[in-house]
């Protein structure tokens, strides 16, 4: 069997700590596992396979022999040393910004639309966390009724803003209990016990790029450029598992016990829907996990063909470091590696 | 002037207490003040204009003399006692589920329909706290472009079901935070650190009563039978203040500067939105405040004539105490007391 050099680009990150360890549980063969970082990083030792692998600066060198390259260290890298591991032959699946809009990047969520892996360029784009969950709990519903229109709410865990934020919310917490003055850095303002309707950087029309992220990377991966579709983003003070109110318009008349067991069958996607046993899908229940949890499925009675849905999943996972390993794992499965 | 003797019933309960502070604050002219809970609370002092006042353990003839009947106690002793306090020459303000939608009684909130108090029959429904503060939002836009449909999702604070759940929610964050087994009781689920997408008991339909609650008092209130409404009612780690993203379709294209400038010259709303300086709604700036905080105003270019609005307000004030205390206001300057 051919085995493959990959690489994690922002190995030290919340996001890269997930890579390594999705990719240590997984079927992708791994022959050497590079871990790279910024210097900050370098020397430092983590953990493959049981074995102490020294971490490595990132640099124009860094990607010979590399097979895969998964980039989750913020745009400005991904602009930089993308292209670069990509003409040193890997194939780059990247977890930033930067790429997911361009044209030429295929921008894939592997129970959505793998299709779009077909003649990559040797980039990939792996979405926004928000968009993916969203994503994999519409697209079953779209392939049955054809959407119309969607309305999504987001609650979103501050480990989407990396550990740091994770920290924050933890020391904010802990001064607030002890009515201690709080340190307020990773956002605007205090996190614990509030909550912050602004999610990266905002336009002239008053749309979070946050927002506006969910609305355009959407529309590409389900290939509807025209699909009407609005966000309201939100972070939460929640360590992780982002969850999603979803609101859909659909073409035609839904069954909701139909609409519950297409979800139910789909790849990638648990339901927890009996509310009356007090049963639906929490972050609590998403963290860790690898499914979209998906519950609170009913009608919506203000429309004649609406649905309301309650979609959770860990945003580091399947949210971003899970769906970069499984659009690596279907490259090799498809050999479109080679 | 004439004054009036007022009672609380339920005066020990966060809602009542809520209510004597605000008594306290403004201009209704209280004589007397009579505070009423059960048995468990008799012999309790509370202050009432710095002078320690008895409660009262609430019965039959709790309500000889009084003017005013301030209910805070639940559905059953609404209903069981709303009626006698009615009969002994009290107006009653009913913060519980009991009476809301019977037809013979008026569920107002004043900035919204204050006429509907006219020719009232000595009980009056407060509504719901997450309905007030999405009334109040929605009548401005209503009354200049029409509501065609409305979709909401709640980020609800756990004070709304009462002091114990924010005991709770303390207890839960410090055991989280320290590693310890956390003592679940309020909830079906822990609450630090997660969200609960359960209010009140489901329906047949997958509805929670507090989503169905927002629809039906929301069409009451606007006198709007056939307003296609749908919600979500999403319990969140916060104290006080809950927070509502509502997407609206109106029935013309609306002007987002217009509709800012309407919002933000409505009684009862404090318009927070100038994103860019990360400056909106949020809890934190909520609780404690009279107003609701209208912000994130925006379009929402799915629909021809659609706006996103994030509304927060003090579920304890406005939503439940100060919305009964300026029921009795109007009720009392509008001579329909006597």
């Amino acid at each position: 069997m051919r085995e493959y050099n990959v690489a994690i680009v922002g190995a030290t990150g919340a996001v890269g700590e997930q890579m390594r360890k999705i990719l240590e549980s997984r079927d992708l063969p791994v022959s050497h596992l590079k871990l790279l970082a910024s210097e900050r990083s370098e020397g430092k030792r983590l953990t493959w396979k049981r074995v102490g692998t020294e971490v490595e600066v990132l640099g124009a060198d860094s990607f010979q022999n590399i097979d895969i390259a998964l980039f989750s260290a913020g745009s400005e890298i991904s602009e930089e040393y993308a292209p670069i591991a990509r003409d040193s032959g890997a194939v780059v699946i990247d977890n930033s910004n930067a790429w997911r809009m361009d044209p030429e990047v295929p921008l894939v969520v592997p129970e959505v639309n793998p299709a779009a892996l077909m003649g990559h360029h040797g980039l990939i784009a792996n979405p926004n966390c928000s968009t993916i969950q969203m994503v994999v709990a519409l697209k079953p519903l779209h392939d049955r009724w054809n959407l119309k229109r969607v309305v999504v709410s987001t609650y979103q865990a501050v480990s989407g803003s990396g550990q740091k934020a994770v920290d924050e919310l933890m020391a904010q917490s802990e001064a607030y209990l002890a009515d201690k003055p709080l340190d307020i850095e990773s956002y605007p303002h205090q996190i614990a016990f509030n909550l912050i309707p602004h999610i990266d950087v905002f336009d002239d029309d008053g749309n979070s790029k946050e927002e506006m992220k969910m609305v355009h990377e959407t529309r590409k991966i389900l290939d509807l450029d025209d699909l009407p579709i609005t966000a309201t983003t939100v972070r939460v003070p929640i360590v992780v598992g982002h969850s999603e109110s979803i609101n859909v318009e659909l073409s035609e008349p839904v069954d909701v016990e139909e609409a519950r067991k297409i979800l139910a069958e789909s790849s990638g996607i648990t339901v927890i829907d009996n509310p009356r046993e007090a049963e639906y899908p929490m972050p609590l229940n998403a963290a860790g996990m690898d499914d979209c949890y998906v519950g609170r499925i009913r009608r919506d009675d203000s429309l004649a063909s609406g649905l309301n849905l309650w979609v959770v999943a860990d945003n580091l996972r399947k949210g971003a470091a899970l769906n970069a390993v499984q659009i690596a794992e279907v490259l090799v499965r498809a050999g479109l590696k080679e």
